[in-house]
């Protein structure tokens, strides 16, 4: 949730963010509970394992419930969005909504389908603490085309932090914007590369002083394991699992040193 | 669909449009919705990724109809031929029939269950752009030993393109018939390989001149990168991702260099 | 199933029996059916075929008669219980009581859910030829903390074998014990597998001359092929695919060299 009036954040201080995020998953180990398609799965739950979170992906309608009651956040990801996956995200927001616990929307597709970008929308009301998406799905959603001035209005609108991830990933809470420019264009050549991110950004969330910091945090980690998986791969095979070792070898020099942060 | 009268193509050819596949599909990036098995997505989505291709996989029955008139091909898998993944493959077929988009069907372990033998006869039957399939698969349909006179026979029987995948691969329209030398066999120790493979050859309908050379030329890029895969990887975990880095890398003087294509 | 009386197996019989293991799986390539979570498929199917195994994996209520049928061995894993895996597993369970294929059963994350632990506790009492889990699952499952004493005392209350794996595997049929000290931390960071772990101990029992020796002896493999792979890993990423290319590459003499078990 957006803070009424946030203290503006300098590029640096957000850096020092990212760079102790992964040594705070590491210390916490939170439990992720991450809804998310099946193309999706064992790339998210590699990443979460990576990073120092514990995932677990169960979309059965009888027992996500007691998943989501001992988890300490929900990722909610829209691919593959069948009547049992649509049965267990209700489920799993209404005991968000209830325990307090975070969930981060990840609208997949909702540029290829009516039905998702209408479940989307109705998410969109019930306040995640975040949405990550790509600039068509943001497009779709937004009814505009994707810059920093239109991430901030509609973060803005939604009352949630928006995080839209290309080639400059724009996160915004309404009133402050931040744009990264790490990552490889390999991360658009591996499928559920944005879904993982979206998994990162869920996990920050519980570890994060805030909702803004915490996604901006983990969109840097994120461009900076991938920016060194590109370094050492010999093509989207190779980065695929590359991204992977990064995180896990990451250390918060690293990321401070690659880091590149900057306001709105 | 067999052409009534189709022109000879020579080996070299079928070499030249194999040469020229990855390039098209790079610049065309074709929109391919994959019905596939859980087991296959991740790989499938991948190696659509590195050909140039953009992969869509969801099977919900609500939903698939949208992806499906955007897509410019559909691959039917009938792996984990559960309901609502036979009910997608209904609305995908009747969709893609509608609208003239090319469909293969992948009839995978017919050979193992009477049921998937029975439905993959009626989805025959109901005319595929084509059909791969390994050669347990082709004994059960086909009734009898593969060789490349019965593919032949087959696939005239049919009037379908018909691929039959192994240590020699043999595709046919029932009236030419092309027999392939490419490929390693670490492709048979990883899982969905032969999937991937389909997808693949979904993705070359698109940009082909017509469906018996596109599936030739795919099955030839599919096989010269499990060669060059194999001579980098360790054993089928290496090997499965480079796979995906050798079709990424891929030029068309690679394939014509490699190309082992034959008649009958 | 416990024998009886067994005979004393010494650690060298049980070093002998695992060096044998990869062998007779691929002399014998036996038919396992996979009823698994989405999550591990993949992993799970290419770990069976790097050993030698033939995986299948529908949960197709209407096939799994069928892929059962013909089946050697079949596993059994509770990860994403929705309701058509649920009827899945009564129809496999049933089929392999009827045929004496022997059932592994994979309680996993019964920890966390009660819905889960009381199908577990179910499943137990109809003579699975083994339960594979981990710690939080085995103080769900017995009530108690772990420790070869009471995974003794568990397996002879349920009248199979019971392993446990972690840091020290420890394996029971009720009379014997075998604690197994192979395997690498890495393990634990990437997901899926214990439950890739399960799938080899399942096809184990195709092929063992008793249920005990033959899950001790997957477990050693397992183990084993574990830490080759962790020493040629820069992380879980790397790790994912060297531990198949190690089940793939491993001899009789490899295991023989590393295996580190012990009496009790």
């Amino acid at each position: 949730m957006a803070v009424q009036q946030p203290d503006p954040v300098s590029p640096d201080a957000l850096v020092d963010v990212a760079a102790q995020l992964l040594q705070r998953l590491r210390t916490r180990a939170p439990k992720v509970h991450c809804i998310t398609n099946t193309v999706a799965q064992p790339i998210t739950a590699n990443v979460m394992l990576a990073a120092g979170a514990i995932p677990s992906l169960t979309t059965s309608e009888a027992e996500i419930g007691a998943f989501v009651r001992s988890a300490d956040a929900v990722l909610v990801n829209l691919g593959t969005l069948d009547p049992e996956r649509h049965k267990a995200i209700e489920i799993a927001v209404r005991h968000a909504a209830k325990t307090k616990v975070p969930w981060l929307l990840d609208p997949v597709f909702v540029d290829r389908s009516e039905l998702r970008l209408d479940y989307a929308r109705e998410l969109l009301a019930r306040k995640p603490a975040a949405v990550r998406l790509n600039g068509a799905e943001f497009r779709a959603l937004s009814g505009g085309p994707p810059s920093p001035q239109a991430v901030k209005l509609f973060a803005g609108t939604c009352g949630t932090i928006v995080a839209l991830t290309g080639q400059v990933d724009v996160v915004s809470d309404g009133e402050r914007v931040a744009t990264i420019r790490n990552g490889d264009p390999l991360m658009g050549k591996v499928t559920a590369m944005g879904c993982a991110g979206s998994a990162l950004a869920t996990a920050a969330l519980v570890v994060g002083d805030d909702p803004f910091t915490a996604v901006v945090a983990a969109l840097v980690v994120f461009g900076v394991a991938g920016e060194r998986a590109a370094s050492v791969s010999n093509g989207p095979g190779t980065f695929a699992f590359s991204i992977i070792d990064a995180i896990y070898a990451m250390t918060a020099d690293d990321i401070a040193a690659r880091a590149r942060v900057a306001d709105g």
